[in-house]
């Protein structure tokens, strides 16, 4: 079709994702209309199809953390500042980021009242009229909110100083139990990112050094983007004491003795609509994988005429009415195929069906999947079945390809020199046994600037040196440049 | 049933709705645990009982906003102080409650942050990038996020100072388009107010001292409480020119010239959470219109063994099949039924269905609706479909219950010594011809606190005079006390 020979000659208004992916990780963003940035230094104003796209990641994620037992809460956005400073972590970790609200009504506070960077503290602070006896617990919460970290260095969905997420707070009788909460959690994570995302993860626990601040471990699941680097995508922390300690939060337990509760937190943002960008886009814009994607078809008609306009009209009544459990939009504006083609790429609908008056003569349309651009003619009244079967062989395809990427990307070294070498030249992550000093990664970072991403394996087998000191190895370790 | 006679017996730790509403309602919204005030003053926690029936009323109005065409964005919260301060009349409106960020960073900022009130001007300074030709026109927007009012005087869900909310925010061509985005949304509102909410509402004009600070005019939906008390319960207002204006947002029209659009913007809280409590409830606790309650249908098992436990759980595996569409919970706690009785309609559960050993061996169970306590055995096979019926005439029960009490506790009236009279010893709203004058309002309020509410007609018919001022009439409109 002589529509075709224009669509691979249009210019797209984006960079070269292989010549510069930040630029180009910009430009999509941008011109797919995911998000932009705001009149207000490291804010972003989130446009409708950035927001649906969140919307579709947002719902199946409260389903899940309702099926896994937890209930939605509203807490206050604005936490006096004396309820920050309890937990000596805590604050270090999160003080340097605060926006501090100081005048109300009129008047100076008394006491600044800080936007949440996360709500630990006030939770805890809540809910210590809650919970009394062991009967209370466990307490599983969760909310949907706004926080506020000063940020000085932003990216839209990565790290801006407003973003919107989920923080799960929960609070248990034993260890055991939190820990386990911890681990559910951290695998509800995987599965929005693997079976709707289509983006594999390493998930595991954080080295010290990488913990969350006021956590006795935290733990997340890890993304390997386009250019090669580890997108952190949602993490799950253990705290054992440490909040309800510092929150004097107790509860009388079997025994009859006043007792701390063990917390957990976890939490998964906005930042999810980069990672989905970054993990499957090409040269012509993003691929969205189909359970998420705002648009699952896009039908663009094809006429030149106002009769062969009416004709393709009539007929997509009973077409829409064939995919009427399908996402469908079809674009009636008048600007050229070749045009809408590059539109919806760029936006990464994964299905394109084209039909034109040949197309109709026949009964059927062109179904173009976005994935590799392969091309089939479908008759109209197949439509039901085969557009339901070729999402799902895209959503799979789409996970596969970026764990066969990520495979190809992994690699196993035992030595400093080795993994020194591997960051001068190549993108990816590198798993070594690993002592678990801090000091080897503060080497490696000052060599490579790659960090330690998770720990995969609680050991490194016998008599395994760690690649970086030598010294006796106990964990295996992944390490990458990450965002 | 012996059960039945501790069930009255019981006294319930709220104050009397009859004699002390205010108290009522306070003790409901926490005893039910719908939400509390928290550690900072006028801000409240939302608690999984009340955030469950916000999201029972967010969703279906999340839907419809979409079905008229809106899409949802997400703004900042944080709003240049400058940017509030362009529109003169909004500035007024909204600035004795600005709460404000000063700090950021661990620096004073060079210009202070206002947290959002309300997104008008954001909006407006946003959307003039996108907004160029009378092509882009209309642009319909919609976002869900908290506000931040510095209000001095708070009532869980009635004010706060932080509250959730959706606003919506409309740019459009025309005056006329414009305008009927108001009416459509005001409409919409009413749609959830009465189909969702089971409470009757006004809906029509605000005058012009009750209108939104920057409105060429205000709409609203007005609700009757159980007090008597009107309670305003979501606002749609037509800006005309106003902010576009203010922000310098203009496109080019047909006509080639540059032009402003005409806006709208209309809000929906978390307050019709307090709408439902105080429309419905009685001396026992809420009483919650089936199609937005948590929990449609309470199980309470009745037993006295381990033997009629097994039986009642072995029976209760086919009726939880049967009422898979309705949202269903089993209420197993080691308390006397009596209590869960009691709690249960504290929460305002539509239907509770008691199983005993006596109703399974006839295969039958007890069905009492809290509306009236009205008691029903059902065969089990039954259930599927006397419970939807059963809900959905409560549903209706309770929206005319509402509108026949209003309607009884709403009179009309012609002059201002009658009105006063009746808000010396009624409870209720009053109708009267009007003239229109603030003046007229001033002295009704005055002399009974009641103000005017709606708008009802936008004539009196020939030789009317005004009941306050005996001016000639232009208008209908509603008078009350008011939250």
């Amino acid at each position: 079709m002589a529509v075709d020979e224009k669509e691979t000659g249009f210019v797209k208004d984006i960079r070269k994702q292989s010549a510069d992916f930040p630029g180009w990780y910009n430009d999509v963003v941008r011109k797919a209309q995911l998000a932009d940035y705001s009149p207000v230094r490291g804010c972003m104003v989130i446009r409708p199809y950035g927001y649906a796209i969140w919307e579709n990641i947002r719902d199946p994620l409260d389903a899940l953390i309702k099926q896994t037992g937890h209930e939605n809460w509203y807490f206050p956005a604005l936490i006096p500042l004396s309820f920050l400073m309890k937990e000596a972590e805590h604050v270090e970790g999160f003080q340097p980021e605060f926006a501090m609200v100081t005048r109300g009504g009129g008047k100076d506070l008394e006491e600044p009242l800080v936007l949440r960077p996360t709500s630990e503290t006030m939770i805890a602070s809540v809910l210590r009229d809650y919970i009394q006896s062991y009967r209370d617990l466990p307490v599983l919460t969760n909310q949907w909110n706004n926080v506020f970290r000063w940020e000085l260095r932003t990216r839209l969905f990565l790290r801006t100083l407003e973003f919107l997420w989920q923080e799960g707070h929960t609070f248990h009788e034993t260890a055991a139990e939190a820990e386990e909460e911890v681990a559910r959690m951290l695998d509800v994570y995987r599965q929005i990112a693997e079976d709707w995302c289509a983006v594999p993860v390493l998930a595991g626990r954080k080295s010290d050094t990488e913990k969350f601040a006021g956590a006795q471990y935290s733990t997340s699941i890890e993304g390997m983007m386009i250019d090669g680097k580890a997108l952190q995508m949602g993490t799950s922390h253990y705290f054992g004491e440490n909040f309800t300690r510092a929150y004097d939060l107790t509860f009388t337990g079997r025994n009859n003795e006043r007792q701390y509760p063990h917390s957990t937190s976890w939490g998964m943002t906005t930042r999810m609509v980069g990672a989905v960008v970054m993990a499957h886009g090409d040269d012509s814009g993003m691929q969205l994988p189909p359970r998420i994607a705002p648009v699952q078809v896009i039908i663009v008609p094809i006429f030149r005429s106002d009769t062969e306009r009416t004709q393709i009209e009539n007929a997509l009544v009973g077409v829409k009415e064939e995919l009427k459990d399908i996402r469908v939009k079809v674009d009636w504006r008048e600007e050229r195929p070749g045009f809408k083609f590059n539109e919806w790429e760029l936006k990464g609908v994964p299905i394109r069906l084209e039909i034109g008056p040949r197309d109709l003569a026949k009964g059927e349309a062109t179904m173009v999947r976005r994935l590799d651009r392969s091309k089939r003619t479908v008759p109209l009244q197949e439509l039901s079945l085969a557009i339901p079967a070729m999402l799902e062989e895209v959503q799979l395809a789409l996970f596969k390809r970026a764990r066969d990427f990520r495979e190809q990307h992994t690699v196993r070294l035992d030595s400093l020199e080795a993994l020194v070498k591997f960051f001068e030249s190549s993108i990816g992550f590198v798993i070594t046994p690993w002592c678990g000093r801090e000091e080897d990664e503060r080497t490696v970072k000052d060599r490579t600037t790659a960090t330690t991403r998770v720990i995969l394996s609680g050991s490194a087998g016998p008599d395994t040196p760690c690649a970086v000191c030598g010294r006796p190895a106990t964990v295996e370790v992944s390490w990458g440049k990450s965002y």
